[in-house]
């Protein structure tokens, strides 16, 4: 398995992608895209839990059930979420525009949108957006733009693997910011293969892969109507089916997973007003449930988070995030690391250099780890510090 | 029932009380308190559900046990959490301090800490400090400023009111400001009457008060090990026992919740950075526990929170916060107002005037009011808005 320098979601065989400023982003740039596979794609999905969903996400979920997608169309500016039967319709619509751009069935499009919740997409726009998309192999560096609302950076990769002597590539881009939180798929991500791969299999994969990532990343712990992760596999690598069990289903699954996180990470490392991502380890937790929780407890806390951003190494917090969290723990039995650095051990305070703590925590990545010495589930969750940007960009304008 | 103007801690007949500046604050001040009761006392007191117990909440769990106690030591600027075997020494040794000043066995000596957490209590301060507190009638004054941390303003009240015949008072103090959040007790804060009342009753009323009260108050999500709410009756108001079922048992209650949430109220409005109370109605809810989990998680949101501080009508977010709380919705039936003009009417946007509805936020107290129209259960909490100061107070000092 190997990265592909410069590769982004149109990199697996197949793919073809583009994007265009339709006028949906109140600050101007990219802000409507199409995913286009030459063949059809079996295709798996995880949307967010929020009951309140919104239009294109009950769309995706109609669409998704066949396993199959060969498309997919999204524009950022507006969440099409809050707007009723109209809104639905409004969804319907953009996946008509889009099939009949590409000469598809409505059903083999996916639809997604990101912005402000609760206006009206605009379709006149929408609609004369599409006819302008260019859709080519380089597409999908502008399509991970046109995904982006307060992202400062894109996020994209792509990983090569050989499948049965067959250079098979997942790819993935994704947008991220804010209202992020660990709760099932919680942002818009897109992933590609050209894999020749078993729809069932697939979907297990994902579902691992995500539970691995996206669900350990939170920004602020808010999850957005509008959460979903998606990839399609378009088969045009040759290989012979991945399936359960095949010889090449690790492999795939390994690298599935590396794609997920490292859009996690990058989603993490550019959180609203994020200026480090933090990376928290917990081991020795008597279940996963327990290790999971209190790993994305202690990464989402606002106070650890500030402490943090201040490179002030007040471990206290930590402590008192984790015993929040719900998870099993025995005080006196618990080691916490800061940068490596031991700051507590056996539940009481460790000495320590305050300045070459400081020091540390003032580097672009911040690792936590808690030994909880009870057991053998470990986890590890990922978030970013608290700035006072974060409050700034979402007090000062509607995002 | 009537307001008690510049009533405290110490208006209920028998309680004296004082503090004065131990040195343990590194901003200076009073930091080291006692309470106490002339007569013996019923109590009762709710402990935080932090895992991660302070030394203190240890032992007024034991010490409360027996539903009687007669002082309250408390001392800021140091909570004595993650501090081991030795903090609970230290603990022990400070209900025996102020048990020898005040001529009482430890046993009837409550304790309370707050501040840093993972340093040891400076015991030699705590102990020269105790000699230098004078008690007086005025002295809850300045018990209710030795409480506070990051706090701005001191919370206090008394209410008086009949019982039988007689005047009783109920009064409190509370310190609040960071690490709040609805699971059990959720600061400091302390109660006192001179009401004479059966323990076992005066129990039920708190936990019920509470219920109504703290454990709907968010800061900021964090719930600190040191938590506590306690209450002392000193009975000397020479009323008939209150009990369960006795005619002054409901306006007792009704008292004792008036002053609960006039003390949180208070300390949502003095949240650390906050400029603005937030109180959040949830009407309409199929459950109790549904209208709970709503309410607070709206009030709890950091998205809703910042654009209440921006005077942002926002309001998809707080769709967005109340479809991530659980509860069940209906989304085509939701109704949505803010400052009582209504944004979304059966699930879709109404249209408002955005100016209208800015300028009504930019009041001290902003009021939402969510109406889910699927039952008939309610609930509101209460919390602050979300500002740059809040991030800055969290990264810029270890608090």
């Amino acid at each position: 398995m190997k990265s592909i320098p410069g590769g982004t979601i149109t990199s697996p065989g197949g793919f073809v992608a583009g994007a265009t400023d339709a006028g949906l982003k109140t600050r101007g740039g990219l802000d409507l895209g199409l995913l286009y596979s030459e063949a059809p794609c079996v295709a798996a999905g995880l949307f967010t839990i929020n009951r309140i969903k919104a239009a294109p996400v009950l769309l995706c979920q109609e669409h998704i059930a066949s396993r199959k997608a060969q498309a997919i169309v999204v524009n950022a500016g507006c969440a099409n979420a809050c707007t009723g039967e109209q809104g639905l319709e409004d969804a319907a619509e953009m996946a008509s525009l889009a099939a009949k751009r590409l000469g598809l069935s409505p059903a083999d499009v996916l639809v997604a949108s990101t912005g402000v919740i609760g206006i009206r997409l605009p379709m006149e726009l929408i609609g004369a957006g599409l006819e302008k998309v260019a859709l080519s192999k380089e597409g999908g560096h502008q399509l991970a733009q046109a995904i982006t609302t307060t992202d400062t950076l894109t996020k994209e990769i792509a990983l090569s693997l050989d499948v049965g002597g067959k250079e098979s590539i997942i790819a993935g881009i994704a947008k991220g910011a804010g209202m992020i939180h660990p709760d099932l798929a919680t942002m818009l991500s897109f992933l590609a293969t050209d894999a020749a791969i078993d729809a069932h299999f697939l979907e297990q994969a994902f579902r691992k892969a995500v539970n691995l990532s996206f669900n350990m990343l939170t920004i602020d712990g808010e999850t957005s109507p509008n959460d979903m992760v998606v990839i399609l596999a378009s088969g045009v690598a040759g290989n012979e089916m991945i399936e359960e069990g095949s010889a090449d289903a690790d492999a795939f699954q390994a690298a599935l997973t590396e794609v997920c996180i490292y859009l996690v990470k990058s989603i993490a490392r550019d959180g609203e007003g994020a200026t480090r991502l933090i990376e928290v380890a917990v081991e020795g937790a008597l279940s996963a449930a327990d290790a999971r929780v209190a790993a994305r407890t202690i990464a989402g806390s606002p106070l650890v988070k500030a402490a943090i951003h201040g490179s002030d190494p007040n471990w206290g917090r930590i402590v008192a995030a984790l015993g929040r969290s719900g998870a099993e723990i025995e005080s006196s039995m618990i080691d916490l690391f800061l940068n490596n650095i031991c700051l507590m051990k056996g539940g009481s305070p460790h000495p320590f250099d305050e300045n070459e703590v400081r020091e540390a925590m003032g580097s672009d990545e911040v690792p936590i780890k808690v030994c909880l010495n009870l057991g053998s589930f470990s986890a590890t969750a990922w978030g970013c510090d608290l700035s006072e940007e974060y409050v700034t960009i979402n007090s000062a304008y509607t995002t």
